[in-house]
């Protein structure tokens, strides 16, 4: 079967499509301005379970994905759209209302407008699609095909966690019911994400990355990405994996979900080595280093070398 | 029941949402140009019925549906983003490929390019959400808002050929069957709908218009929102309810679907005095006169008078 990732090269080849393909579409805005945009579509029971989650995280949630994006291209969000096919069970009480108030008290912190989107009936499940719209310095927006060799990759925050919250989840924890301090964060950091806007436009604006990813799929598969777009390989020596996770889980079950877990929505960068001592004073860590190998990670281990294959997550 | 419009009227007061509302939302883009943005959202057995479309016609419709929201607006369509949640079964044969064909032929005859969008994975039914941007001159788009007293209503084309169609489908005719060219024609109307762009652009760029909207829901439903927003009444006293809808139903089943049908999308707009004779020279029909009565639409048959209640198509 063909994967989501086969399809989109497909189509992109087929109808000469050269916007698609980065975490954002960049299109000119003004003379000095380009205008990012993202779409992200939520769908329940792939993307989230009703019963795990509150109608104000999944509207948190739903803006936290593209304002990631939007991050990604070393861009300031501006505005989003929000449309929902909604069952008539959920419109009837406060359901959508309570979605509204989660998108909007994320959008308030960055000052995002609401200027959109769309309420349809649905049969079925319920479907969200998030489209939000930020801006960047003309030519300056980041993409992820742009990394050399030979440059440090870092990672913002730890890795793992809110994959971790996701086996708690699925294990039968609930938020809200008699949770530890470590469970509840893991929890929280699947439900209630947090874009890296304010450290993303920081890396742009000081021009300290040559390439830029949010994490969105897991770091094997986002960083994959990178190399692929970029025409090299990399040389994975740390994996950051979350405090809480590895309290949590022993190491030979935490390793995994730090390596391949999705949705931290942590950001994935490179740096050139003259801006190095700047990068490193920030909160973020280096991971390992670009390498002309096209398309091969390898993950050093003390002295064992393995190969790191892109197990992230994927719809088809 | 609160309907979709009503949450819609919450949310921008709860938010003071000033960019909600109309067909798009204006934002500023350069100094001499307006970006218009819009989101069109379309669920299986809500929307469409697999059984009763093609993957290209579904393709075309989700972009023609945005593409009329944008001319609704007096611009000009410039890209295109599609997000779509679907079942594994569609994924596996063609039919997601076939639908972008469509959605791009559509594309091709107005220059709009594909910029983006998301694939996701659906359990339940597929769900569909269009995005499309177009462009205007600053502080030129045509709102449904503006509309003045005593001023003459027009609509391009026909009414109820798109309601006509649906009406065929539900009764058991399918396209590509033996069909009479009438009611091939009514079907095509409700399957693969054409946007009225190049007209309201020569509408817009004339400066010919007060307001417009492209009837969507229904005459009756979206006559009724450019009364409510503009503060007005209206007198209506002729429908050109569609030739082959004539021909095909009596008119007691005609005038309805003429009236309230949705989907023809046609534009709905308002003429001043000093612009009647240019506009009566273009392929459109004066269907009445707005009044100071506010919120009342009159409906002039002859000497007989009736209120026309807004019975298009609501999702709650």
């Amino acid at each position: 079967m063909k994967s989501e990732f086969e399809f989109i090269q497909n189509i992109k080849g087929k109808y000469s499509l050269n916007k698609i393909g980065d975490d954002c579409a960049v299109l000119p805005k003004d003379d000095k301005t380009d205008l990012v945009i993202t779409a992200d579509m939520l769908v329940e029971d792939i993307d989230f379970r009703l019963e795990w989650t509150t109608p104000e995280f999944l509207g948190h949630k739903a803006l936290a994905v593209s304002l990631s994006d939007i991050a990604a291209m070393g861009a300031e969000p501006k505005w989003g759209m929000l449309s929902i096919a909604v069952p008539e069970t959920l419109w009837t009480d406060d359901f959508v209302e309570r979605l509204y108030d989660g998108w909007h008290n994320l959008a308030a912190e960055f000052s995002v407008e609401l200027i959109g989107g769309d309420v349809s009936r649905s049969l079925g499940k319920l479907v969200i699609d998030s489209v939000a719209g930020g801006e960047v310095g003309g030519c300056e927006a980041v993409f992820r095909s742009t990394a050399r060799p030979g440059e440090t990759i870092f990672v913002s925050g730890t890795l793992g966690a809110a994959a971790g919250g996701l086996r708690l989840l699925e294990d039968g924890e609930r938020f809200g019911e008699n949770l530890t301090e470590v469970d509840k964060s893991l929890i929280l950091r699947q439900l209630q994400p947090t874009p890296r806007v304010d450290l993303a436009k920081i890396l742009q604006s000081r021009n300290l990355v040559s390439s830029m990813i949010d994490i969105s799929d897991g770091f094997s598969s986002d960083l994959t990405r990178v190399c692929e777009a970029s025409g090299l390989g990399a040389i994975v020596n740390n994996i950051p994996a979350d405090g809480d996770l590895l309290a949590r889980f022993s190491s030979a079950e935490a390793m995994p979900l730090a390596l391949h877990g999705g949705e931290d929505f942590e950001l994935l960068f490179t740096v050139p080595a003259e801006h190095l001592s700047e990068v490193r004073r920030l909160p973020v860590r280096a991971v390992g280093i670009t390498s002309a190998k096209v398309g091969v990670i390898e993950l050093m281990d003390g002295n064992r070398r393995s190969i790191l294959e892109a197990k992230g997550y994927r719809h088809f």
